[in-house]
């Protein structure tokens, strides 16, 4: 689907900032940007990263159109110069960012851009809305496949979603983090992801009787038969005509493989039970019994709290819109420029304590237990920065500094979760597919205990300062102050 | 940006049931499709109706490619006469619509589709996935401004929306029902809509100080000079800035035309009752006070009650995403199909009464009391009934039809709110430009009274059921229930 060019797709003031800077300088100062979230949806624990891949697209893409320079041009605002510049603009820099699929937690960096000035400005916006859509749905995904257990969730949502794009690329980020196929075809293909779904009420309601609906669909889908039983009574009418079709085809020797019912009104933990009981008796315990209608992480807990027959969830609009939290709020905050050669760390003050930005050039150490293999906490410390892993390590909460965790060397191992994207402007990364990244976030779950995966009140992940950057943070707070 | 082929943008399920269609038929009946909504969003007295645009793009393109082709083999659940088929498929039917910018009341069709069954089914996905987006966003975008008043508001969601699309077509939608500008630079270049911003902190950041930030700023933008004054302190150091730098402009003879501040954190009630006071006093008093910092029309309504000085509001988050009901909840239901050359209406049953479909060929005809103007109620009926004008019309709400209500020969007038779009395939709408669909909706909502636009427990708006339609509906219900 892409390859478009969404060089445009930025706001109006980094162009005027970047004309600003592009104007004043005889060359453009290097600057360095995090891009961050700082508080986890949900109520979440952690966060899931997704949307790098798309990113990448977008910075290979970058060039301004000969359109693009015309509606520039025509704004009025720019001058000859520095529309020279845009019209010969290419992506130079670096970016590094942790890969789709991994654990995140709020105020470490999901990205970091190392460029002139004017370019880390203009990417702002784009990466801002790719990186944040993907991850607020990936990480929604995860909640929903945690509640779901060992069944498998489907992605439904396309209908519901914001647009073509969170249809598409929303799928994709549910894929990762949680479902096993979707029903959107453009992201099957695409994406190389499994397609699921059956027919529709119309289907029922074109035929002259429920069953015939049934058995035309049975005669032309033997292999995935999934019965829409809600059209008119679920148990008067859906399910016992559900039933009548499989004796028809097992009569015919012609016997579904992967057959059943969806349940998509009603009260699905009752209905399931009736209708699990209704197709065991009538010899077909292997029937599956799936589910569709308003559901999200919630119900389905709910659902299998009170013993719901179902194995398979069709999940769509509160997933592909992220009902209860629809926005991921990532930020994009410069954190060092380039003064003389030399990057200068820079703070962005706030009267909220945890608004104030984590200055300087940094690197996220993920410290995880030896001997589990289970996420201890992530120690953000300055890039240059090195560790021996036969020493002992003092990780220390930088709001509460009196809690410590002190950990013996050679009983822990740390990884760095940024990894180099671009460099110099050209990809160094080789891009994993779909299932890839999604065998990789299995993995990152299973790196954290079920505590910090629960829905409601998780046990918090921590994200602890290096002292270093503690040092460094705690004393540019101080000059900002005396300014 | 668009003329991207969205033909697989659909759910697999369509594609499975029109394989059936097209295998059990000599030729497909024609269908009869409503699009609708339930229920309006934000607890909304209406909704505001956007995405035909769009829709039209994705009709036209409608035409499955040779690669498409080739992954519809791949799945190996389609056979070669259904493949064939589909190699030359394209849209033949009628679509009517009520125009975008239209207020538009639950349960009546905001696009009708009538085609042979497997066009009008492909469809649906792509057709609801637009217009619940676009609608939703649009409808925010109504209230917002009904808070502002007659304050301007910019559109500046793009890095939160939920992706490219969200972000691109969610300004268009806004600007439609209530913005008058964006952030957002492609939109602005492919809809022709005014573009907005100044500058970020990271723009004050890179400079040794806030005051010669501000002055390049004004250098290089007098013309167009909004300073962003919360960096570091907005009344001790932004405002007091802000104004020095004015000082230096007009001492230079080169005063702003459009000049002013932007607050972006902090008790914005208060702080812009300061600013505004310290820039009067200063002589601005022209000097625009602008804001934006988790804007919504009830921040703006509560910030406007308490006297705040802003006259621009820039609105991001909570309008891209329609934060507190991220979706629209639109349906595509099928009303009537074709057998033996003749429509026979169809209905959906449901539990909850409310989710019983209004079954036939309908038309929605809007009544306007003559003397002021506004809108009376909504009219759906079938489509071959005629009315006089001169005659009296009593209109009864369908649900408690002892509610009725009688207008006299003479003193209303009705509108038809569907026009058509597409006739046998063709499109013969003249598709308006986005101010054009502006100024009609903002003629629309001078058509309703103010007690139907508050954002609390507005005045409801009645949709009824011509008598006919009533008892059609009352009559297929009777039938569904024999059976």
């Amino acid at each position: 689907m892409d390859g478009r060019n969404l060089t445009l797709l930025t706001d109006l003031y980094q162009l005027t900032m970047m004309q600003g800077y592009y104007l004043q300088a005889e060359k453009q100062p290097m600057a360095v940007f995090d891009l961050f979230h700082r508080r986890n949806p949900y109520g979440s624990a952690f966060a899931i990263a997704a949307g790098l891949d798309l990113a990448i697209d977008y910075i290979l893409n970058l060039r301004f159109s000969p359109e693009d320079m015309q509606y520039l041009e025509s704004l009025n605002i720019f001058q000859a110069e520095f529309l020279d510049y845009l019209a010969n603009f290419h992506f130079s820099g670096d970016i590094k960012a942790v890969p789709e699929g991994s654990i995140i937690l709020p105020n470490e960096p999901i990205l970091q851009v190392i460029a002139p000035i004017c370019e880390a400005q203009l990417v702002e916006t784009a990466l801002l809305n790719i990186i944040n859509h993907q991850s607020l749905i990936a990480t929604k995904a995860a909640r929903v496949k945690w509640a779901a257990g060992e069944d498998e969730v489907m992605e439904f949502g396309l209908r519901r979603a914001q647009g073509p794009d969170a249809g598409f690329y929303g799928a994709r980020a549910c894929v990762i983090a949680g479902c096993s196929s979707t029903s959107n075809l453009l992201a099957g293909k695409e994406f190389n992801i499994p397609v699921k779904g059956t027919h529709a009420h119309s289907w029922i309601m074109t035929f002259p009787s429920e069953k015939e609906a049934f058995r035309t669909y049975a005669n032309l889908y033997p292999n995935s038969c999934i019965l829409l039983v809600d059209t008119y009574n679920t148990l008067k009418s859906g399910v016992p005509n559900a039933i009548a079709v499989f004796d028809e085809m097992k009569a015919a020797g012609k016997m579904p493989t992967f057959y059943g019912i969806r349940l998509d009104s009603g009260d699905l933990s009752y209905l399931s039970k009736k209708a699990r009981k209704m197709l065991d008796e009538a010899g077909y315990p292997d029937a599956i019994i799936s589910a569709s209608s308003d559901l999200d992480e919630y119900l389905i807990s709910d659902l299998k709290l009170q013993g719901a027959k179902i194995s398979l969830w069709g999940v769509g609009t509160n997933l592909i819109t992220a009902k209860e939290n629809p926005s991921f709020g990532g930020v994009y905050k410069l954190s060092a420029i380039e003064e003389n050669g030399e990057f200068i760390p820079k703070i962005k003050l706030s009267d909220n304590i945890e608004k104030v930005t984590n200055p300087g050039v940094k690197k996220i150490l993920r410290v995880y237990d030896k001997e589990t293999g289970k996420m201890k906490a992530d120690l953000l410390a300055l890039a240059d920065e090195q560790y021996d892993l036969n020493d002992e390590l003092e990780l220390f909460d930088p709001s509460d500094t009196w809690k410590r965790m002190n950990l013996e060397g050679g009983s822990y191992e740390l990884r760095e979760m940024l990894v180099p994207i671009f460099e110099k402007g050209q990809l160094v990364y080789e891009r994993p597919d779909v299932f890839t990244i999604k065998a990789y976030c299995d993995r990152e779950k299973e790196t954290i205990w079920e505590e910090s995966k629960r829905l409601h009140f998780p046990q918090k992940l921590y994200m602890d300062l290096s002292l270093p950057l503690y040092n460094l943070k705690k004393q540019l707070i101080e000059e900002a102050i005396r300014l």
